[in-house]
């Protein structure tokens, strides 16, 4: 059992059958220890990959990204779900849809920021159906980069998204993956 | 000069009068060692004050907390705007109005994550009308916690929220205060 299923055992909670909260540690109070170890552990597996940027999705996203970046040494960028005056007009865009939120949302990358032929690390905290990875690979393709990894802290087994990832040939790395979970009790791959 | 303003001069953008683009280096794209030079600095400021706890509202404040928390060995809790299934239903809740969004929106956090008799440092990267920390404030009152200090990377001194929060005995330090901006300049108090 590695660092990150030990933290889901010990912290996490299933809620509603679904829903695992992980609000303690990763996405509402985070404890950037862990983080720590997250940041040392997607270096490792991602040894080898030229890395120039990370790039993960608003809100809890840029906690995980941003500490894992001192690891690389490369420049975060985050992508926005919200137009404001903030972000620029020029932007690189795609369409989600969250199950958590119910709902679809665009995200949204400046074009300032994203560059042709630069190497992107994708990492965000959860992988379920796929949707958010493959939105920020359409992003990635329309700007002429290219997806050197994908970082991810759970991954939900029993949704389709990993393996459908995988299939396409994407460098997919889940520090835990779930197979089967309710109140009582929770599975690792 | 110190190192804030000089990362403003250098790379930020004045659009439309009122708007400060830093969405190179602080809430778009984000460099990570500008903001371990924050993050030590906070450290300095704040040296004294006993900091259970970094606060911050999502998105671009959680970056900013993150990073200055390795140096104050504390969790990170971050204000979400947006009700969600992984948000618990107990929480302390006050509102927030945006000029850059031109909306209204609450801020929440779980009631779990804040406790009577901590004692928080709220981080975040703009202070202009000073509504934001204001709903901080609240929240922390609500929950019996103490606000020990406000660290802001930009303040914009030329709106009254700092001036507004120091007149109330507020522990407030801000790494930049722009007193004056437009298109070909901005001053520093």
């Amino acid at each position: 059992m590695n660092f990150v299923e030990e933290k889901i055992l010990k912290e996490a909670r299933v809620e509603d059958g679904a829903v695992l909260k992980v609000d303690s540690f990763l996405n509402h109070q985070i404890d950037v220890d862990f983080l720590n170890q997250i940041g040392k552990r997607f270096k490792e597996l991602f040894e080898g990959e030229k890395i120039d940027k990370i790039v993960t999705i608003e809100a809890s996203g840029i906690a995980i990204a941003c500490i894992c970046a001192q690891y690389f040494n490369v420049p975060v960028v985050f992508a926005k779900k919200t137009e404001s005056k903030n972000l620029d007009k020029e932007t690189y865009k795609s369409q989600v849809y969250s199950y958590t939120k119910a709902k679809h949302y665009n995200i949204m990358i400046s074009k300032r920021y994203l560059s042709e032929g630069e190497s992107i690390l994708f990492v965000d905290d959860f992988l379920a159906n796929g949707m958010a990875a493959v939105a920020i690979k359409d992003i990635i393709d329309q700007a002429g980069a290219k997806l050197a990894g994908v970082g991810i802290v759970i991954e939900k087994g029993f949704q389709e998204g990993g393996d459908e990832l995988r299939a396409k040939g994407i460098n997919l790395k889940s520090l835990a993956i779930i197979d089967k979970m309710d109140k009582d009790c929770i599975s690792f791959r």
